[in-house]
């Protein structure tokens, strides 16, 4: 049995485990799972993911959900000489790669969120969007911001002078916020550079390339 | 140098650090960091944590924030043949403590950490609790305890049979919620007995003991 990745394109925590995949190399079968029809309420799929959210995946008779502990194990299973997206072998590297990834969630994630879910879900499907909680949450987002601009400053990426899996966790949603919200980012220098730099990935241009055709297939 | 934790113990996220230290038996100084005289807020501390958050921690010359990264640290360092709350060596079993850890950050936290939010620290600076918000955020974290309901029928702890960090990071907003919500708790009989069996866990006891003492110190 190979490596599924149950989700579907457009969807941005499918996407951030597609780019783990993608930047190690590694061939997979992407199963989609179509929330229209509600595939994702049903048993078969709860078995996988019993929060009834996209993505799970599966490697052999290993099944994982929860888009972040999943890239973790990619990371940590196809690490080579070449790439490490974790660094878990220096303890000083991997704790900043681990600090960083916990800023995503904790504060970068529940703003960009939002404002996409705002932004692009509830129009989506016919919803007027809450004016005030986005400009709450741009609100939010641009102080957070502030502090990524004076720490990519300092280092190239957000975990120091390498690209890890703290960059790569930011790749979907920021896709979405620069096609509404692009100041945010290239009102700072900094984070305007880093974007562009990884956004330009081959394995990450190819993800968000294949994003931006499935959020406009579904139109 | 030793290793420093700077924050209190009644916060929910330098407990979870300490509870992390505890279980290994680590000496370490709490460095207080006074909330009320902004003394997160000044230069000194946002060197540490340029979120102006607490807690912050050093090792040596290391400076760490953000507790989930914080706990993965120590868990990391201070493994040993007995005890090792993240099972890194295991593929299989690091990756359900890692599912379990972002389940806790993604589907528990937010719902629990409202709920704490509008229960105690509005009150405490003499405001009024967004009852229509706690209900909303009641309901949510009903749905999460039912899937952590099913869960802990198969297995002991989150990620298995064993204890580890996913567990750990549940600790102190849980012993929060008891004291307002506990039927969120209690009406689930399999999350009862996992809550009655982490938090008396002597290292864990100690931590919310401290937590109860220093939260009616500054009632």
């Amino acid at each position: 049995m190979g490596v599924k990745l149950y989700g579907f394109p457009a969807s941005t925590c499918t996407a951030r485990v597609k780019a783990s995949l993608e930047e190690y190399g590694v061939e997979y079968e992407l199963v989609p799972i179509n929330l229209a029809t509600g595939e994702h309420k049903q048993p078969a799929y709860i078995s996988c993911n019993p929060f009834a959210l996209v993505p799970a995946f599966q490697d052999g008779d290993l099944t994982l959900f929860e888009s972040r502990a999943i890239t973790r194990y990619i990371a940590r299973k196809y690490k080579n000489g070449v790439k490490d997206l974790l660094k878990e072998s220096d303890a000083a590297a991997g704790a900043l790669v681990d600090v960083w990834m916990e800023v995503e969630s904790h504060q970068f994630n529940p703003a960009v969120s939002t404002i996409f879910y705002q932004t692009f879900v509830i129009p989506f499907f016919g919803g007027t969007p809450d004016q005030a909680l986005i400009a709450e949450n741009v609100e939010k987002l641009g102080k957070v911001l502030n502090v990524y601009e004076d720490r990519l400053s300092k280092s190239k990426y957000l975990a120091g002078d390498f690209f890890s899996l703290a960059d790569l966790h930011h790749l979907t949603y920021t896709f979405y916020l620069v096609k509404t919200h692009a100041s945010l980012v290239n009102s700072r220098p900094h984070v305007k550079a880093w974007w562009e730099d990884i956004s330009s990935r081959p394995a990450c241009k190819k993800v968000i390339d294949e994003m931006a055709a499935d959020a406009h297939a579904s139109k």
